[in-house]
């Protein structure tokens, strides 16, 4: 069972595990992919998982049995638990709630040796039109204020299964990290009338240095400021405020781009370890004007140390622009 | 050379490397500290290192010589560099500023094979003596902010070279991370006109599950919201807003807890990977109450993911209660 607690000085939440601590001899220090005799991922392995919440598969096919191309199941290690209320608490000083939430996993391929760079476009489509589906069908669950939609490649980059997989978490609190973009958004947009993020597309496409890629409806570009070396961000050109709204036209486009971003890391970098993660509005957010979603992704190329801990500065070895010159001439 | 950049949204800063980027070959996915054929921190091979700073040294030696028990030399890679000045500006939406600051390292024995937890008492305390001096020596330069102590301690920490070492940066800006822990104990302050981290070691005092062990004046303890696995905290007992005044007698026993502490984490986890840095109020900040110094250990046990990066949110198997039993049952 997991408790939510949230920090009396920062504010910062975690979910943590109250009832079946993981013991000292349990961490594994040189954390590697497991290597399953039989992947619970693969098709054909349906039953190894529990039963599917959704999947996109052929007409005449029953769940939880081959036949699909993508599918979401819940999460068999679910950091948080659907069942239950909040029942937010204090002990003194602190904080805490029970666990409550949906930890899923999005199975992108039944194939076991694709990874995502590998998916075609239209495969790599339905991927994000289940990211999409999920959003909207977990936004009517009134407990939750957030859906946070993640992919770990690669063990060092926290990717437990090798089976190319996203996942997608239900929070009842909006993350700290996105509160903290959300209101940087809206004390510039106060000031200026207008989005940042949009000024930053703006920005990146009259000044090139750092674009990797565009297309009719995305750019994908290294942040002027990447707390990792070859850091990429892919933001939708006109100004969106929530990935969940997101057309078919647009969705093409976005994998379209995904696909050729992904493909330029993993050729460049030598198929790094990599984490991305979709920044959105928070559900149920009403048409405010001054944020703006996008991916962010970031290769794992170094440890984080003491410094980046102590401090929430990050040291970058690789300027983006110098960054961006690599992954663009790469095609 | 280095810039200090400012990202638009979160105010959060980089350094990044402009001048000599780190390159896509350069990379070392699998980090291991560096087998050197011979160590420079090595008592013999002072000549190659930058010459030192600062050292404890006996009376009748030179420095950059032999004889010395912890020494402190610039560091050969810094992260920022000591000519210049800030020269703050900005492109378009972005801000930046060179990169002004100092990078030293605190070279814990002349021994290669003994790490932190096995120096004596008196050994470390020298070392926390130095950690005081340069504190107060690079206070002197007005355009410093912040003096930020830490460790990396195991390749996947982030350490480079074996030989035990601490570091420390001074920084011309006050870290978002610090400035956080400032807010939030400055708004529990008004609220209650009490420092916030006083009222934790009460709690935390009075509660005992989570405190690992104590001192006359110190207490070291697993926090109530710590992000990682057996993360533990230090805390000066009485109320102390600056590292850099803390005096003879409190460094004897800060040495002596930092000392159990390590060697309880050493025993349990098996000598694990880990950080620890010193949270202190800025440089030049007048007596103000709220805000207490602090030393915070992180064990390097796991990956951090997708989740995590995206959300600042931590997810952590471990609970302070059942870690801290781990840890004080270790005598």
């Amino acid at each position: 069972m997991s408790q939510l607690r949230r920090d009396p000085v920062t504010g910062r939440w975690i979910i943590v595990n109250i009832s079946d601590p993981k013991k000292p001899g349990d961490f594994d220090l040189e954390p590697q992919v497991k290597k399953l005799s039989s992947c619970p991922f693969c098709s054909g392995n349906e039953g190894e998982t529990p039963p599917e919440i959704d999947a996109v598969r052929a007409a005449d096919t029953r769940p939880d049995t081959p036949g699909w191309s993508v599918r979401v199941i819940p999460n068999k290690f679910p950091a948080l638990t659907t069942e239950g209320n909040l029942d937010k608490r204090g002990i003194g000083l602190y904080d805490m709630s029970n666990g409550v939430g949906q930890h899923e996993v999005i199975v992108e391929t039944p194939e076991h040796n694709r990874d995502m760079a590998d998916l075609t476009r239209e495969e790599l489509n339905n991927v994000i039109l289940k990211y999409r589906s999920r959003s909207l069908e977990l936004e009517k669950d009134e407990r939750f204020r957030y859906v946070l939609i993640f992919k770990n490649h690669g063990a060092s980059a926290g990717a437990s299964l090798e089976h190319s997989h996203s996942q997608l978490v239900a929070l009842p609190i909006v993350p700290k990290r996105v509160k903290e973009e959300l209101k940087g958004a809206s004390n510039y947009f106060e000031y200026r009338e207008r989005c940042v993020f949009c000024d930053m597309i703006a920005q990146e496409l009259e000044d090139g240095r750092r674009v990797v890629s565009e297309n009719e409806e995305f750019v994908a570009f290294c942040p002027f400021v990447p707390r990792f070396a070859f850091e990429t961000w892919i933001l939708p050109k006109a100004h969106e405020q929530n990935f969940k709204s997101i057309d078919d036209k647009k969705a093409g486009s976005m994998a379209a781009i995904l696909k050729d971003t992904l493909m330029r890391i993993k050729k460049v970098l030598r198929d790094p370890p990599y984490n991305f993660i979709i920044h959105t509005a928070p559900l149920r957010d009403g048409g405010s004007d001054d944020y703006h979603w996008h991916l962010e992704l970031m290769p794992k190329l170094a440890n984080v140390a003491g410094f980046e801990w102590g401090s929430g500065f990050y040291i970058n070895p690789t300027s983006p622009e110098f960054a961006a010159k690599c992954l663009r001439e790469e095609d």
